[in-house]
């Protein structure tokens, strides 16, 4: 499309490549975008600019922060010896929505994928094993598809070949709240039964 | 959520200001763009500032366009007395993808829309006014709803107004192809059996 502007195919081409935006969306943005004022333009355009430059990986948890220790590992408040591993920083920020976690976390940043070439060493997994001197427990909570799986397995054995006793919890599998048992999955129905609780 | 980094928050709040873009596509976008390397985002970063700077308005058909006037308004080849009438920059690249089109354009930047306040003066219908005196076809090119055919209407009586004679024709109405008639609305229908063509 060459009657394009060229600044206009710039602004299109940099919508495409972030994930789920497809050409047509790009191209709506664009022309969105047309429309906004100059400094609305320039502070988008700033954020992006600053958006690693002021962010840190938190060097306890590996979570996104703006500054090392991150706001939850240095909270004497919160229970220091509970740590909920996570695969991305967006869980924490689900999981810290519910408002019922007092601990701290540890950000693997994915999980274990061979199809895509990603193993252990690719993940915080080691820096998960030098916390758990003082842990009293460790939750889980990949998510629950086969990669996750396949991370909670390898870190839970990787745990309890350093410490044997230390307390390894997972997620519970269920029924999502407000879901039709008609329409739950074999798996997901099973995982209710086998972890039914007394009423 | 407080535990987001300022620059992350950001981010996530200049995506949520783009049409059909809710809270989490944001949030996905911005963790997404703390994984692509410093320049991609100060590519991003210059390509929205310059957006607007480096954009200006064909004076002659309105059209979004790199220089004044834009490629197909100086551009020789193409019938100058042929103008094709459309709502939106966005509309011109859909009719030039057909390839079958050699006239030039006027874009309008908008369609009549009481409820939303935008009546003709808020569009470039004056200006089209203008270019009639050396045109031989004005094609409406509004789309196919409401607002659509109110502007065409409106603009219609202002070239008859004019210039009683000129030729205003409009696209047909029909089945898009590959479409199902069993699944046709009535009205599109309707206009397919009114607008038939011999074989």
């Amino acid at each position: 499309m060459a009657i394009l502007p060229k600044a206009v195919r710039q602004v299109i081409e940099s919508f495409e490549r972030l994930p789920g935006i497809g050409p047509k969306s790009a191209q709506r943005l664009a022309f969105y975008l047309l429309h906004v004022p100059q400094e609305e333009l320039d502070g988008f355009a700033k954020h992006l600019t600053n958006l690693k430059t002021n962010t840190v990986l938190c060097s306890i948890c590996k979570n996104t922060a703006e500054a090392d220790p991150c706001d939850i590992c240095k909270n004497p408040s919160r229970d220091q010896s509970t740590i909920c591993v996570v695969e991305q920083p967006t869980d924490v920020l689900s999981i810290e929505r519910t408002g019922k976690y007092n601990g701290v976390y540890h950000v693997l940043h994915g999980a274990i994928d061979p199809l895509n070439n990603i193993g252990p060493d690719e993940l915080y997994i080691s820096d998960l094993l030098k916390r758990l001197d003082d842990a009293r427990e460790i939750i889980l909570a990949m998510n629950p598809n086969m990669e996750g799986e396949a991370t909670a397995m390898y870190v839970t054995k990787q745990i309890k070949n350093k410490r044997e006793k230390l307390k390894v919890t997972r997620l519970a599998h269920g029924l999502p709240v407000g879901a039709d048992i008609e329409y739950a999955d074999e798996v997901t129905l099973s995982r209710a039964l086998e972890g039914r609780r007394t009423y």
